[in-house]
């Protein structure tokens, strides 16, 4: 009843404390019921009810900046922000976005899909603030996983150098997807679980009256100990010593203390840290009892039993892979698995209980995964990053600098390549064929369907000139029979799926799938369209290429990644790189957009990514077939 | 006369402490002499001569592995590993390296041209070693500004989490290229400079003692200070509270306090951290005097002056960029400049003093800066992002995800565009255009002159509709005349340099110039050349592209920059996108290969962008024209 009342922020400043509480709870049980249905990042939000009614009760947004490092936990913030009513369209296609979204609101000052940038997000506002001469608060809500990215510290460092006001609101849940790994969550763990840390602030003051006046020589040193010892009651010394004022550990709960607290740090003249303990999947004891299961879940569930839906079908690619990697890794001990804190996404969690020594998450940290990689393989070891498309873009640069120009031999297992559906934008893996292709000594891979990832992934073992990587969908595999052994496939070799006479069609994974559906559609015509599964994205196969070069028919190229610079230019660039000149070559791909949240059909159909399409690409390529059809 | 007789590491545990001193000596004129003929790293390298010796006598390389972060600071160990009668070929084509090298000696074990790597190759390979049930020993050698790189501090959280044997030896000179800025140099700053922390242990020990004992509730309490008092003796709580051991601060000069300390940190058993206050430049006096000057000089000097002999000639691009900021700076406040830790490369260093408010070095940084100009942006100010091509490879996901994808009005001054030359294969501009031109809303130029720079730096800063790059080379310019205003260029638009009516050549940036060289070569032929300058990147000037199409000609693309996903793939792309077929285009650009150090005509020669290979592909795809010659 409190919830209807609250359409926008300051609707909040007219209830008390009490009210704040039970609107909390309606509020949880609006998420339970709503995401039941919908799908959502459910335990995240969960775990930062209060916290978000505190600040929104607190702060005067969008005056006061707002910043959610990672957007998935600002569904509350939706809620309080006028878009309660939308929720039951949350992650569909033209809905509500799972994320916060510039566009939907002008509470929502900063998107992100990926972690760790809201610290410098902050920065960037307070420092605009300043030299515009306005006075608006400037907050930043990150989780402690979130923290150990490498930009979070980056920007910590700048942060705590320059002063400016600010304030971080350090979300401490213990983890991010993953329980949290790293020195910086041991040390987070240290100060909420120290009682020295909690509870001896008195004892030692007493302690220090005790301390006895001393003359002389050691004055000055008493004095710089009282002030060390001072110094040591404010817990968070490794912020302190950045120069980031420190506040905490606090409940996260509390919604009467989350508000005296927020008032105190608000009085800090610079960069403030208030650390502030959360329990993910609160108040839903499903999500607080697994909430790396709730972290996101996709498929409604039911509210009691907390029993999720599970769709009936074919093996994902993930869990192909999570079987494949193990079945390499008894035959060969120099296999180990690098994870940037998706050991579960990733499918790797049966590969960590059997290899537990051989199975290394550093934390989201992509950059350092990379070159840890890197160097994992110079001696001889043989590395396999797991990691999702989307967040392999932060180690570009390791891969240039580090592995590619080093020519190491790296296994780049990449999920989530191409439309990954309720996600969205910030999460499709849909530029990474362009970012990798240009690089030298890498080869690039991708299955036609479940079983092939299996023998790429043989392939990927047993190359030893350098980096290979593959990259696989999201969706569920094709169904296919799996072969029982694991062989190799020829580097560079592709495969026609069906001969056809009038054009080529070149595939790159699932759309070797929708292009056999567009030949059937095509044969009712009398058009034969050739099939043909580009598994090598790089190395291409010259000897096809030069072969249908020859025939001098329409050849499609058609990828489910970003159009400008993926295979399809890898295609015109060999035939222009050998004098090959006087082609029909059209490519199909994603246009140059980015294209929102929705299923992954609707995602396909929005760019064109279908048998229809294709069958309309032939149609305008060789009208004269057409027109004998 | 000691030098002579060090031919690998193993030669140095023959020698003294006072003839290590002797022989430090020895290489520092070494150093001096050979660098005033060949240019290169002087001050870095002069910094860490005692430093080096005393690594090589402790340490049993290539058994123990000795990881430089950046290797440029790595002649001392390559003079001392066999390398030493080399150094007249330094950084010439085919000749020596100026970084470490892994083709070129065993003890040369991790390669590096960009910062922070090192921390993560150090844990790598300490890893590898555990799991093979090796012993060696692992070093990083890190300055304290390549620390605060992001992939650094990441390393740090992971190494202080894993807790193996490795070492990390600080390596603080309070400058990376510039002199470092951020809240982790202030604290080793006051670690360096406090009394405290360097004299006080005596006295503090004896303050202890003198504390009473006491009983009851506080026991513990007084047990716990004691503790922790004890433990901020060891200085660098910031590390300790992370996992790592710290030791220090060394004089980073004295070899027989060097060998000591390697000696105890070798004992401990986990991650220990030496921190070695070394002076840039040390031992010759022009450098340490100006070690900003002296980090790297790329032309001969007078030994005894230090006068540098400048080459005489045009203006550099970033000059013309440096002059261009100031100057649309002063018009409008809403300008920003940011730099991760290279104001003086960038050509900042007199709008720095001219904006000392607006002028933003985040240190070595590039995720963070980037992240932060989309904040900038986003609260209506127009950053301006100077950063080495090179360098932004690391903040690609930052481009992706916080720039494009929000259509921020960010401005990239990108340098080093193109090959660098006697940097090398780290340090080429060869891959922005791949991994940014599939990047939607962003809008990417390069300049065929110094004084075309200016207009896009106008073009830039007027332009309000998301992200807008220009990118300029490292060559100096043409020596054109300069327009007393600037003005814009109209988005997507080219321009036709040279008319002629048998083939086109599309050319990016400096190529122009060597387009025309081409086309006067064939007119002697009777080959009539049309030249375009394709100043546009993204878009491109479809109308032109339209015409040209119509012509049936041969087009030829030609770009100092990856021809994998480049521009030339871009002409492509666009025909197939408007399904106009059968043409004749040759792209010219950087093969698939990483291109070593020497001249950066040498560079281009090595991959044919020349006028002669350009004439020799209008030959090969025009041979009836050329028949007519």
């Amino acid at each position: 009843m409190l919830l209807k009342q609250i359409n926008q922020p300051s609707d909040l400043k007219r209830l008390s404390n009490d009210e704040l509480e039970a609107l909390s709870e309606e509020i949880r049980h609006f998420l339970i019921q709503k995401l039941s249905v919908t799908g959502g990042h459910l335990a995240p939000n969960l775990g930062v009810v209060e916290l978000t009614i505190a600040l929104h009760a607190f702060l005067d947004s969008p005056r006061d900046k707002i910043i959610f490092d990672v957007g998935h936990q600002a569904y509350v913030h939706k809620i309080l922000t006028g878009r309660r009513d939308q929720f039951d369209t949350l992650r569909q296609y033209k809905g509500l976005c799972g994320f916060v979204k510039r566009s939907e609101s002008e509470h929502d000052v900063w998107e992100a899909g990926h972690s760790s940038t809201s610290l410098s997000a902050a920065m960037g506002m307070a420092m605009a603030r300043d030299l515009k001469g306005e006075n608006n608060r400037v907050v930043a809500v990150i989780g402690d996983g979130a923290m150990t990215g490498g930009m979070a510290l980056e920007a910590i460092n700048h942060i705590g150098h320059e002063k400016k006001k600010l304030m971080i609101i350090l979300n401490d849940n213990e983890m991010s997807i993953a329980p949290n790994v790293g020195a910086l969550h041991n040390y987070l763990n240290k100060i909420r679980s120290d009682r020295y840390y909690q509870r001896a602030k008195d004892d030692i003051e007493a302690l220090l009256k005790k301390i006895p006046g001393v003359g002389g020589k050691l004055a000055k040193t008493a004095e710089r100990v009282k002030d060390s010892l001072k110094y040591l009651l404010v817990s968070g010394v490794w912020f302190e010593e950045l120069g980031i004022n420190y506040i905490g550990p606090v409940d996260g709960h509390n919604i009467p203390l989350l508000m005296e607290t927020l008032k105190g740090a608000d009085k800090v003249n610079g960069p403030v840290l208030v650390h502030v303990v959360t329990v993910k999947g609160k108040g839903y004891k499903p999500a607080e009892a697994d909430s790396h299961k709730w972290h996101g879940v996709s498929q409604p569930y039911k509210i009691e039993s907390g029993q999720v839906l599970k769709s009936v079908g074919p093996p994902v690619y993930t869990d192909i892979f999570g079987q494949a990697i193990i079945e390499l890794a008894e035959e060969d001990s120099r296999i180990v698995a690098v994870t940037p804190a998706m050991p579960g996404g990733s499918g790797l969690l049966k590969f960590a209980d059997r290899f537990p020594d051989r199975m290394i998450d550093v934390g989201i940290a992509e950059q350092h995964a990379a070159t840890l990689c890197a160097a994992l393989a110079s001696e001889g070891m043989k590395p396999v990053f797991a990691v999702y498309s989307t967040f392999m873009q932060r180690a570009y640069d390791q891969i240039v600098h580090d592995i590619c120009r080093t020519k190491l031999n790296v296994f780049f297992a990449i999920d989530r390549a191409g439309f990954v559906g309720a996600d969205g934008e910030t999460h499709h893996g849909v530029f990474d064929i362009a970012f990798m292709r240009h690089l030298p000594n890498i080869v690039i891979m991708m299955p036609k369907d479940e079983n092939e990832l299996q023998h790429m992934m043989k392939t990927a073992h047993l190359y030893d000139d350098g980096p290979i990587a593959v990259r696989y969908p999201r969706i569920a595999g094709t169904g296919i029979q799996m072969d029982e052994q694991m062989h190799p496939i020829p580097i560079g070799s592709w495969e026609i799926v069906r001969e056809g006479n009038h054009a080529t069609v070149l595939a790159v994974g699932p759309m070797v799938q929708v292009a056999e559906e567009a030949a059937n559609m095509l044969m009712k015509e009398g058009i034969y369209l050739r099939v043909v599964n580009a598994r090598f994205i790089k190395p291409l196969d010259e000897q096809m290429l030069m072969m249908f070069a020859k025939e001098n028919k329409p050849i499609i190229t058609m990828e489910e990644a970003c159009v400008m610079g993926g295979f399809g230019s890898a295609v015109h660039e060999f035939y222009s790189a050998n004098n090959i000149f006087n082609l029909q070559i059209k490519n199909m791909g994603v246009p140059d957009c980015f294209v929102e949240h929705g299923s992954i059909k609707e995602q396909r159909k929005e760019v064109g990514l279908t048998a229809e399409q294709l069958v309309a690409n032939i149609h305008a390529m060789a009208p004269r077939l057409s027109q004998r059809a």
